[in-house]
């Protein structure tokens, strides 16, 4: 990364004077707290009623929310499960931004929804305005999200694909009450896990190019909720292991785990996820 | 660790596709929250009255609670506390949960108590339901508690030990103060400082072989008060330097130190125990 | 660093068992919280006005504060405001804690401000009764500040000083917005910025002799408003990467970032800085 880099991944570049001078401006017109128009990712083992909880509390709050559902989910392309692919999923986030002609949206990926984000990214620069990490990984250019994994978990899954017979892979309760609910009671535990679906096992693993998003400056935000040990299982796991990767980011962080909080306080999550977002 | 074992330390193995299913449904019975029974164990330089408020709160809630004293401390072989040995401070423990018939117990291990636990669970495995690490050491196979510690924190309590002339250890006021209540008030911390006793010096530097303890399939927690920075004094201490020795574990956190919380705030304590320790 | 001195950073050198027991003694006449003494050193890009709301609500709760000027900032040697040295800076805080004749003083630095107040104790060390490292940098013996950074950022201000034609580093509105003020608001934001002024390039770059400052036995706490990830821009930055440099300190946490809990929340910023400052 050069050190022009560095500032422009958050919107940033200090060409010369000039352009500096313009940049240090803050945006009059910007002063006011304004609506935003979000697009929400989700994550691995779930489909969009993920968001149903949050994005109404970020409606109430005046925002406008879009949550599409993407390959291998929600019944999108699920007649060939065991063989969806990451360019599948991110084809299905841009066919559905373009469609319905989104532009200056924050787009926010949670969990594996960060790979998604980022390829969806180089495909519509020009229609984010702000990428939101959300609990999310953020795999280095040539990486899989696997690759973000301590090896043990990453061997585990490699043998709950085989098992499964159909290159799936389902998420035993235990691991889901252990690492993703963790906060939760496990009456909780029990309704959450009602939601969780199969989960293609192909993309995963895919490496991904992502040169053009090492390469883009639009502004980035990471939020972290304090408890969520869930899959890295890495000493340090999505903070700051995989914040890191963003290089500049704004950091917010609050307490929670990977997927109580969006059911249980879905008003207090909205309040950072738009604190993560706004300009 | 072999990928079998990762989820196995949370009380998973995934075999095969029966044995998954099975594992994958919560069972029903377990849905309504329930009363459970603890045993407490304590770290170095206190005896069982640490755990007063706590085990008041948590009985006050409805749990069982027992906190029993171990070899070195309250008088248990108080004659001869330089000789105290590792192996009879569990042998304490395993002795009294015998004793009681104890069974389905969440066994509590805090701060040096931590390595306790782990050699307690190698032999009465069958008898425990979770272990929760609060605040603890947890050494790996063939290591002392000691081998967690920083360097000069190690090198400075092998000069303290000397110093004793009866190979005890006995902890100064200024670096209880500042590591151990680093949060309490200086009265408040004067008044913690009257129960803290000299604590037999062996048992920390003795390797352990727990070889047996890292194949146990139990359910672990490991419980952390942010501003906990006793003893360990290493960048991550207690967690995730220690935590993540558990491999797969449940994390919860909340405020606090090292020994301020459980007399100042035993019922906020107390709620983070059962968060750690309910099915 | 030798064993002794692990525990001499706290105040306490456990040379033989007389000198232990007393200093293993709480002092009796301290058990009473009383009025401190604090000189608070602001950091880079602001003047002292930085501590206006924090100094008012420390002199509500009974304390005296004193937060002096130092070159290059608040009209102090600012004709030459390109070739200001750090001696300069700790210069100006050692006149004024000379001609005010001020002892028994808790001297807090944050941000840059630490490495001040490192170079301050190493010629005031009898009339320093605890160091406070706030959000502040900690350079090793033989460091530069901008050693801390990371290398990306490091490079990116060098590009700055020398486009800036004068030898000062100006700090962008996204850079503020994202790394200094990131839980703000951006008409926050946008207001706390009108205070920002253009900072002498030279100090941060400068290596300094603190071989004195790692022998002096002056307790000392660190204090982390935990969203803070103002420009060390590291994985782990204020803490533990700088705090760690401190060896045995006293550790205290709360919520925040690197300048707007100053302003947003200065009573609550009072109240962490009293308990990493008291006895």
């Amino acid at each position: 990364m050069t050190s022009l880099m560095f500032f422009s991944l958050i919107g940033f570049t200090p060409m010369n004077s000039m352009a500096r001078a313009e940049a240090a401006t803050p945006p009059k017109s910007a002063a006011i707290e304004k609506p935003l128009m979000f697009v929400l990712i989700h994550g691995s083992w779930v489909d969009a009623g993920f968001w149903k909880e949050t994005a109404a509390e970020l409606r109430l709050m005046g925002h406008e929310v879009y949550t599409p559902e993407y390959a291998g989910h929600g019944g999108v392309g699920s007649t060939q499960l065991g063989s969806v692919t990451h360019e599948q999923m991110t084809r299905s986030v841009v066919d559905y931004m373009n469609r319905k002609k989104l532009k200056d949206v924050v787009l926010l990926g949670h969990s594996f929804g960060g790979s998604i984000v980022q390829k969806t990214a180089e495909q519509l620069p020009d229609r984010i305005r702000r990428l939101v990490f959300f609990d999310a990984f953020v795999p280095l250019d040539g990486q899989s999200v696997a690759d973000q994994f301590a090896a043990p978990v990453r061997e585990s899954f490699e043998q709950l694909r085989k098992s499964s017979g159909n290159n799936t892979i389902s998420l035993p309760f235990p691991l889901f009450r252990e690492a993703f609910v963790n906060t939760a009671t496990l009456a909780e535990a029990q309704d959450y896990y009602t939601y969780v679906i199969p989960e293609p096992a192909g993309p995963a693993f895919q490496k991904l190019d992502l040169k053009k998003f090492y390469s883009l400056d639009i502004p980035k935000s990471y939020l972290f909720l304090t408890e969520d040990t869930a899959l890295p299982q890495t000493p340090f796991g999505y903070h700051p292991s995989q914040s890191a990767h963003l290089g500049a980011y704004r950091y917010i962080a609050g307490h929670g785990d990977h997927m109580t909080t969006a059911h249980k306080e879905p008003k207090r999550l909205a309040e950072l996820i738009v604190q993560a977002s706004r300009d």
